[in-house]
């Protein structure tokens, strides 16, 4: 009984304290355009903040069902606008066909805290996509304005090191995607002479990383994880840098997720490094294969590969035939075995050349692996794959250990680019052999 | 004949680079949203910056032109959303509706020197406009997003005095637009220990002030402007100070008409204030009336009046004519006049209650003094009514030397703003009286 | 035999290297006092960084055999002075008995690099100077120009947080010398919000902290250190802060020995904070007290004791008699007991009344305590003596595991200094009656 | 009557104020060494800056009288020293020689405003030294003490452009010693991107400059002042820039006389601009003669220039008697004239004669040039001497137009600084050919 009478207060709390966010939120969008309601975004931003969980899906069910476009507006604007095209027409169209909710978010990033305000929604909003698709509006939405607030005309590039704030290497530890940070001594070899970690920040969020990558600079171009993230390694002095190698990269505010941040972070580092080090002849990564395990075990049908010849399906089918031969039937076996030898020559041929094709044939496709097409897409080339280069049990098991390098080349990015959105894979010679 | 083969030369040189930079915007709005694209943003920058006039003028065509939202396409979408309101079909409206050149001024921005490109555009776009209204769309996209990454969550208020650089200080000499500071010694005085002067600054245009504030500190509120800025007065000792009178605000960047920066501004500084120097008591303005002389010349009909009773317009009919009387009918006179002695008394009285009736009645409609709805509008309360306080040419010509003080009581403007808003004018007893 | 050869072509090398040395430090004396030299100074100093420990000595050397005051030249000076006071004679004095190395290291300090040198050089020579006394010379021109250098007037004092870079606080890790700190996570309790730690910065010196204190932000004065120390304990709210504690205090410069910067950041800080934190009612440290239980154990004479009457030696003489009793016959045993129930109320009260005599009676002489000279120096009064307030193995060996709490009192620092050069030492009443 | 009862009244308020400082001066000297004394400190700064002329009168008094070493201890200690050298006796030594009032000067040193309270102090003295020669130990103090404060190390060297603050670029106004800025136009244009301006400060006294040098980029070396100083000359673009000339030194602190930061800044800033600016080949000034008319004019034996040979002077006599012959007998009719056409080729030949014997012969001695002997000790060369450069009313009087270029090369200004020590002054070819 009691149980049941606390709910019905909590409830009704919650409809209170949601009603009266709405009507603060009408009342800011009443303002007119430029004028007015900082005082009332302040305290709206303030109590967006309080809201439990219950309460900011009925803030969601507010944005979504009040601040959507109005249906019979928006057409009557459109097919004024079909008719006649004027400055007054076409007003009325961008006017009735934006969702009113942008306003609202872009009157609360007038005050600080605003923007906080916003990648909070937008991390609270994920959970509860997949149960109410129609939300998805509201995503895109926020999506649309975290782009434009998050521009890289607006962010600073800053090179952390030992020097920085302990707050912000804090964040790093946490957030490694990759490689994890073993704590403070770990983090500390990471920062030293022979390597660099740059992150992008923003000014509204102070001392708070959005993004950041860690690379090393080395004699010649990496073939293996362990000795890039080995802390008690010696620093290499500067004269033998030759290479600077891309080794992990890893997004801090999940509120970001698809405000592509990596692109930009990667090619201003690059373009910084070459200044500071005019030494450095090469850059790449060091990245790994994510997806390639899952695939090869899924037992795909090489006939299907996008752009694949009927030869070189019919080659890919006997890697595969060798390969399983030399895994006793199970190709899943690779995933626990650091040591290839029992996969002889044959063997150990035939898995890179089925890597070769995963990467260089299927990364046009959305069912590409994703750190691939993120590379691809940014211009790099298909370098060099690795075997043996990653033998922790995550590295075997998505890639039965390979790694590889993407190589940036600044001059020929644009173009690499534009080449992969036509479905085409840049690759060095010796990949080009593989296939 | 050369001439017209140079001009002709001339035009197919415009057309071309024209030409070309659609191409680039094209190629830049085909990208991904999210990816690549910064090094074509940077050279259509770079163009952008070369072109002169007649090249603009091409391109604000292909903006209007080419990049305005498709009216089928608009419509079609439209219809779809009409019928069923779901994400896709959003996303499909807000897509269609908007005009393509807002996405590419934001892919511009993403790069160094985008944000200070659309100021420029604007700034070019504006002598523009009269002949050619088409144009008006252009603009109002400007200042959409304009209004957007100038948003005050994104700017600094600093305080400016003479520690700051000369290359900023040269700037407040250049845009003073209501007291004109004359040289450097008259800025020095300006800017000494009973003055003070605030700016807004954008993170990404540096040093440049974007709009400013000039206050003076004082043991009481002023009823003239002259010792105001007398460049020979002796500064005040902080224990006098009980007032802070606002006594000019400047905007550094017309590229920014229309963005409201002038009412966070204020209140910002008097907040500061506040904590800096607990003494003040009150924040004021010594504020022009631009529109005051050409109102009452142009004999305007006191029963037209907005909220003046029959009585009221009565009453103001007599004072005119008493004025009138007093400057031998020809109240023009007076804007040749510094000392009003010659109008007595109940001269004097007239010309305050004709004031008064033009500020408090007029100002919630257009054709109110525009400084009277700036600070009206802002939630000031009008607070005093000055004669003889500006007896410079400009301040008899635009007022006959009366000035008035706007009071801001931080606690009181949300509700005096929305009161405007009804078309009611806050205002002293004093001012109360005269009406 | 090869040895034999290595070691003399060694003696030669440094013999060489010192020569050189000196050559260089003979002719930059010989400059005129104003000019030149800078070039020279730099290599100078880059050498000295390069000197072994032998070489050291050989340059340690030079400086006390070339570079003191000529006892004739003095001599003669003297005379001269003592027969006629003019700005000649005197001049000729003040130059003839300061030593030469004086002015060498003066312009050894205009090159960067020449403050740490002479840093280096001091930390070298401490471990010299038992076996070689007549270097004392060489310290004491050392210390006089450190202090010169490192007059706090020069210096600027930084508060450290969690917000600082991690190189420097991995110094503080590494030179606490009161309460060690235990890694990271330990560091960072004790820079949250209800703690503070400041250390002073030399502008050449960089990041490099000379001297810290911790700071603990508390409801009352503390009666036990393990609280204060306590990583998993949870920060307090700012409206319960009464009492902030001085609970730690370390150099990080031992160059620096015998330039007193302590005493002037503990007034600094408390200043800041009373600034910053005017809830703030009592400034006091929790102390050990490290030569109470060798002092004990040694069987003082209690009638030796500067001050004491007759009636209280006979006191103290019983005292210990009771705590002798308590620990059948064996006052060692005191070290190894953290609580003290065996020793009763009696027990317990004699040790407390044995402390308050060496506190407050030996204190104003060089056998006094020293951590409790340094407070009482300071102008601090003797507030409280805690009983088991250090319960760790340091703290029971030193003190039995008593703790002694000191009272800043700003108002009266400066009189209660002047007091104890006089030999008075000011108490609280409570600790009155304890004596 | 009241007038001496007044001045009575007045003396005795000054001599109690003396009493008492001189009463904390001692208080402050008493304490040890290496504690306390701040507040007290404080006070006597404070104090020091609210004394009159008379006052100061006093308290030089005191430092003179009771702060110089007892002529008796001295002895007394030298004797023992003579008769055993340790460190006692070197202690005593030291401490007996030193005046006292070095001692408190370092210990206002120690609080913020010691500095300037020590340079105000010397300031107030120079006055008086004329008149009171027993005050030069005084003087001699304090300039030791500066020396060591203001040592290099210490200073930093930062850039002053438009973008400094405007505080301190009227501070470069009001100093400008050579060549005077008229008004900020002109200063403006002496920071445009052709022309650098260095300056020293040091981190005691915030933006105040104490020395600044004003550097023009060139094409050549400059022949003439006019065009570096024309404020309507167009800069230059940065391809252009083969020689840096310094062409304006000048000092802001006269309580730094004798403290010499000039030759440092000099070197510095040559260092600093090379690494900039890789394509300067040449670092030289253009630099007025501010003696040589006055010494020709003064009819020198030119038999007495030092290193002159018989026939070098017999040359020179005859160089005297052309130019003499050519100004019909009036040697100082050429300080009133601008163009030399009238002394015919042989005339100006005779002109620069003189003037290259007068810098290269003369300088050496203490009756030198005086900025000749600054630049020629620093280690530049006499490079060229320039007729008609400076016409101004100034450059004719001193100079009769002439100046001079010296050449600052870095990696000989060693070897020349210890060349011209022993009496040689380097010099080109070309000044070679007029000896």
């Amino acid at each position: 009984m009691l149980d049941d009478y606390r709910q019905a207060t909590l409830r009704q709390r919650t409809a209170r304290a949601v009603r009266r966010l709405q009507l603060d939120c009408r009342r800011l969008l009443s303002e007119k355009a430029d004028l007015g309601g900082l005082a009332l975004a302040r305290q709206i931003v303030a109590r967006l903040d309080e809201l439990d969980d219950e309460q900011l899906d009925g803030f969601f069910d507010f944005l979504h069902r009040d601040l959507s476009p109005d249906p019979a507006r928006a057409l009557a604007a459109a097919q004024a606008y079909a008719e006649l095209q004027t400055p007054q027409t076409l007003a009325e169209l961008v006017a009735a066909a934006e969702p009113a909710r942008q306003e609202l978010l872009r009157r609360l990033n007038r005050v600080p805290g605003g923007t906080a305000a916003a990648l909070r929604l937008r991390r609270a909003l994920f959970p509860l996509l997949k149960d109410r698709p129609e939300l998805a509006g509201i995503d895109a939405d926020l999506l649309h304005l975290l782009s434009s607030w998050f521009n890289p005309g607006f962010l600073q590039m800053r090179r952390v090191d030992w020097n920085a704030p302990a707050q912000l290497l804090e964040r790093l530890i946490q957030h490694e995607a990759v490689h994890a940070i073993d704590g403070w001594d770990d983090l500390r070899r990471r920062l030293q002479a022979d390597r660099r970690c740059f992150a992008f920040f923003h000014p509204q969020l102070g001392d708070e990383p959005l993004i950041f990558v860690e690379v090393a600079l080395l004699p010649e171009m990496p073939d293996a994880i362990a000795p890039l993230i080995d802390k008690a390694s010696t620093p290499r002095q500067p004269d033998r840098f030759k290479v600077a190698a891309f080794y992990s990269i890893s997004n801090c505010e999940s509120g970001l997720r698809g405000v592509s941040l990596g692109n930009f972070l990667i090619k201003t580092v690059a373009q910084q490094l070459q200044r500071e080090l005019p030494q450095l002849k090469r850059f790449c990564t060091l990245s790994p294969i994510p997806g390639f395990a899952r695939w090869l075990l899924a037992e795909p049908d090489f006939a299907q590969l996008p752009g694949a010849t009927r030869a070189q399906a019919q080659q890919l089918s006997a890697a595969r035939a060798v390969l399983r031969e030399r895994c006793a039937g199970d190709l899943g076996a690779l995933q626990g075995i650091s040591r290839h030898e029992h996969l002889g020559d044959e063997g150990r041929a035939a898995l890179l050349q089925l890597c070769g094709a995963y990467l260089a044939l299927l990364s046009p496709t959305p069912q590409g692996d994703p750190v691939a097409r993120f590379h691809l897409d940014n211009g790099a080339r298909l370098e060099r794959i690795n075997p043996r280069a990653d033998l922790s049990t995550k590295g075997l098991r998505q890639s039965f250990g390979l790694m590889v390098n993407y190589l940036y080349d600044l001059d020929k990015v644009e173009d690499s680019h534009v080449k992969f959105r036509q479905g085409q894979v840049r690759h060095s010679h010796a990949v080009g052999t593989l296939l």
